[in-house]
């Protein structure tokens, strides 16, 4: 029987993009505290076809997702592009994952507890390789007296600092949400402690990003604020210069 | 050719409901200010059957909604479950819709602006008809000061009330959604101006069912308060005593 | 300081429900073939308070949580349940979890694959407990032809069955998600062998019924067979005679 | 009182965007059949700010939205757009929206159906006017048998095709969906009378894409076609060669 998947295929109009999509996986990934963590991913995998080919074989995405027992993590990203590469003879191959990432607090006063990061990463493999780290870290607002203090209780949901970055060298996860975290509160506090305090998704924005310029292990950056408002969430955006 | 749907069952585990889920409509409803709104719905319709139907028509509960050109609201919704029982020759109909209402406010200095709200109607005739109306209002909370105010700029999702009540006569939704939001208001400045304000959502949801309890309009009514926290939400349920 | 949230409250309107709500936690439960598997859950912790208290520490319902690291299943759930009644001096607890249960197959000529069931666990302890496992498995149908075959690549998704259980004993959900799987197959290969073949949820959800009622460790079952259409979902639910 | 807002901002990081996501706003749009639908959409409305500027009025897109009162369509956008750029005082200007829009359907022997289909338009306006159309299409798949036919009841979602265009000159919404629709069924009835019938995402998007290179009103596309399966989604992108 002739394999028609690898046929040339004669007609005019090309692939770009071919893969899987939405693929619900139990995945392992590095933990600065605990070596590694036990989540669950949504996997996105798919390649740029050379124009010869008609079509590829979906099944391989998944064994190759199987072959790594679901140990996704910075480190095995390039391993797992080079090999979805290979094995489907792609010009570029593309590996997308979102997971929530846990990371355990010492709250104040309220005892240990256990917060949660949507991340996702994003890889690709074409002649260069490149990878994009995107974390969601949470903002809330304390309230404004002298000092500001929070309310017993929470202060809802203020909206959320979605940050992407490019890297030079391995950075761990966790400490690129708590240098996000503690820059958003010192910017938060700053403006509380003004005359007339406006907190603005630009202001954020603008001092996240102030931020990440300063650390050596990020080659490029991406920041939005968004403010979830009664009627429609604002949102600002910078990134690297 | 026989008719299979309406064949009797011989077999012993009886079809609880049938029906047709999650359709999306475009609908028009009651509004106080403009007599009618134009929004879309998810329809839900179904049907309890006698023990010797085996099953039913699904495209009927179609041609029905079709018949009323969506005009759905309280006053059409005893016509169409009475339509349903009759036609799909039921014990009982269900007829749940949920949509956004959008309702036009002079925001203080902010000008016209038009907010919505997520409502529910479930209605449903047995030997009697029942007709819940839910509601699901917002709530932010502004900051604390002497007098309170709020920032410039939305304080974000404290969370919001869901409130579902059963009706006497008729009310209109736009006269409940504001008799809540004032409700909430008026208790939350009460607790900021406290010595040590806690706003709960069990000191929320317990003043917004006593308001209740004061309309007559009102037979029945359930609230929960949700409170979005950054690791979860709280909530509080109180019910008609 | 006054404890406020224990004091007794004179207020006519009693809380019925207390809790947390959408706790995204990682959590380990029972696995057949390798003991235990990790996965993420969503999760509910609520409890029904006396009369005589006004508010509840929401703070314990995390801590408790984190006692047990994660590790939440059949066997945990009474004891979890206790605990909150003792700690949180309540009438009655509540447990609720959902998660995404993975499970390895053979696939036929599709060499291993892993599949993921969305499963539900809810529990409560009043003077007695009750615990209600719901499961989720997908359905697909094959090609009609002599014999019946399915096309190559997928056939997408033709709906679900949602079913719930209350059990007599210990009883796996591979094995509850097996049963189900092969009582669909098996009523769809002998509908699609019929001169006019009709697939109607109606006969799915009656068939998957009549196996449940044969499974001892079956105590009470509910069954709802969903079909995904172009302009809406049909459903059928059975339950236990 | 100085005007913060419109400040010059020394500070180094430049906002690249800034606006509104996700207001809910009832629109009207252009039908074929009855010149306007009433439906609801998503909106996003933001800009790019020149340099000197610190942030922008973030009340004034909600203002510019409720002076069109929700008439939105493909006529409009160009007027929004504009609109938007000068009022802001801006680089640039993005409007985007979503929306369900309604198509009455002659069913064969089903009666007169509503089927929704989720569209998008995403319009931009720097030195130029750009504008994306995109549709969102459901694919099933008729039962094999000779000749080729449906069954009874639904077969499921299969998949769908997601279409995004560049127009020359104003094209219906629902002539684009209908060729699209049409070339569908007419590539999976051709691959079904195949000996061996192998339904692939890679060659429905191929053969909408002919159609869409063949209509001269469309002056780039790019589409993807979905197929949903029992543990993942496979896709395949073509786009204008």
């Amino acid at each position: 029987m002739k394999d028609i998947q690898s046929e040339r295929d004669s007609r005019r109009i090309n692939i770009q993009k071919v893969g899987v999509k939405t693929v619900t996986y139990p995945i392992t990934v590095l933990d600065k505290a605990r070596k590694q963590q036990h989540t669950v991913a949504t996997v996105n995998m798919y390649v740029n076809l050379p124009h010869r080919f008609k079509g590829t074989h979906m099944s391989r995405f998944l064994e190759i997702l199987n072959d790594f027992h679901g140990e996704i993590d910075i480190n095995s990203f390039p391993v797992i592009l080079r090999k979805m590469k290979d094995r489907l003879e792609a010009e570029a191959s593309h590996l997308e994952i979102e997971f929530p990432y846990f990371l355990d607090k010492n709250g104040g006063g309220r005892g240990r507890s256990t917060g949660h990061y949507r991340c996702q990463l994003h890889g690709s493999l074409n002649l260069e390789e490149d990878l994009l780290l995107t974390v969601e870290v949470p903002i809330s607002i304390p309230v404004v007296e002298n000092p500001p203090r929070r309310l017993p209780g929470s202060y809802g949901r203020w909206g959320h600092a979605a940050v992407s970055v490019r890297l030079r060298h391995f950075f761990w996860i966790e400490d690129l949400i708590l240098s996000i975290e503690e820059e958003v509160e010192s910017e938060i506090a700053q403006l509380l402690a003004r005359q007339r305090p406006v907190i603005s998704v630009e202001s954020l924005a603008r001092r996240v990003g102030r931020c990440l310029e300063g650390l050596s292990a990020i080659s490029w950056f991406s920041v939005t604020v968004h403010n979830f408002g009664d009627e429609c969430a604002t949102f600002a955006t910078v990134s690297c210069p």
